[in-house]
């Protein structure tokens, strides 16, 4: 965010670049892929502003990144919920946006947190937290918007959503199709809609 | 397999060695943890028997575990389907199965076809064949099993699940907990169960 009284920071913009580039590399194929040499090549930042906004190097980046992106997530989930009244109807708008999000990312970009979940190691095992606090927040939010009345039940239909949305990533990425976001979404919107599950 | 006439070739053994230690490499942390170098060291093979075997290098020893480990997956999923009879019962008790699984591998093992599918990148992507004839051998079996009557809909549940499946590895990896798969078979188990949806 820009101070109103100074003027921003010089290089603010190059270290945006650099987050949006780990952001997008991570989406694309998890670490393995978002190393310093990736970002800094795809961000166009001189190597030596990498480690002057993220003195502890590859971690860090990756960090501050996966913050951003949930964030950017949050929204795009709340957005989408917030355009229906019933829950069964919002969850099939949920996974209509995300169907239609993995369109435009041409099949080539998955969730960065899912990505990188399923790519921890000793190393890495750092990001546990911001991947889990992420995770966490995203499930709260959906058990918000849809309120089942049983504050255990919602919550456990939060996390099946949450699933679906994960696992959809994976077959629409191999397959390259949008589909699988469609199928999930109908699925656990009748589930939604079942009486006994009320 | 062993031939039953001529004794087994040398070297079998380290061969099966080398696919298991890529196996379990990409389960814990997708294609970036499973380089020749790792794979050597996990196997305890000689770096020269790599070669030897899979002269083609990573990607085609990833391709042979990946297609020995889907082997494995679908023996495992047939398992637990047959367990039961009702389709609902089917589904729980297959994501009972995997919720088991996780906890065996306390938390570190993921799904190795879905890891790698996130993994893919332009050099990488001639794996993209082999985890879709993955998982659609396994959507086929679980659709295979379910039989809703419909075949649309019935294919449609498959893909359901199989994503849950998928994502479910990913937030268990995370909260070191089995319970979302067991909470995404349950709701799963209630949307087969609606009548709206039979």
């Amino acid at each position: 965010m820009t101070d109103p009284v100074r003027p921003p920071r010089a290089g603010a913009a190059s270290r945006d670049r650099m987050i949006e580039a780990a952001i997008d590399l991570m989406r694309g194929s998890g670490l393995g892929g978002a190393g310093i040499n990736e970002i800094v090549r795809a961000s166009g930042a001189p190597k030596g502003s990498v480690y002057h906004f993220f003195p502890a190097g590859k971690l860090q980046i990756a960090a501050q990144a996966l913050d951003s992106y949930a964030a950017g997530v949050h929204a795009f989930i709340d957005a989408a919920l917030s355009s229906r009244d019933d829950p069964a109807a919002k969850v099939r708008a949920l996974f209509d946006a995300f169907a239609r999000r993995v369109e435009e990312g041409g099949f080539r970009r998955s969730c960065a947190v899912g990505t990188v979940c399923l790519d921890l190691d000793d190393e890495t095992d750092p990001l546990r937290a911001v991947l889990a606090a992420a995770l966490d927040d995203w499930a709260t939010l959906i058990a918000f918007h849809l309120d089942l009345g049983d504050a255990r039940r919602t919550r456990a239909m939060a996390q099946a959503v949450l699933a679906a949305i994960e696992g959809s990533y994976i077959l629409c990425r191999v397959h390259r199709s949008s589909q699988p976001f469609r199928d999930a979404g109908t699925w656990l919107a009748a589930a939604i809609d079942a009486p006994r599950t009320r």
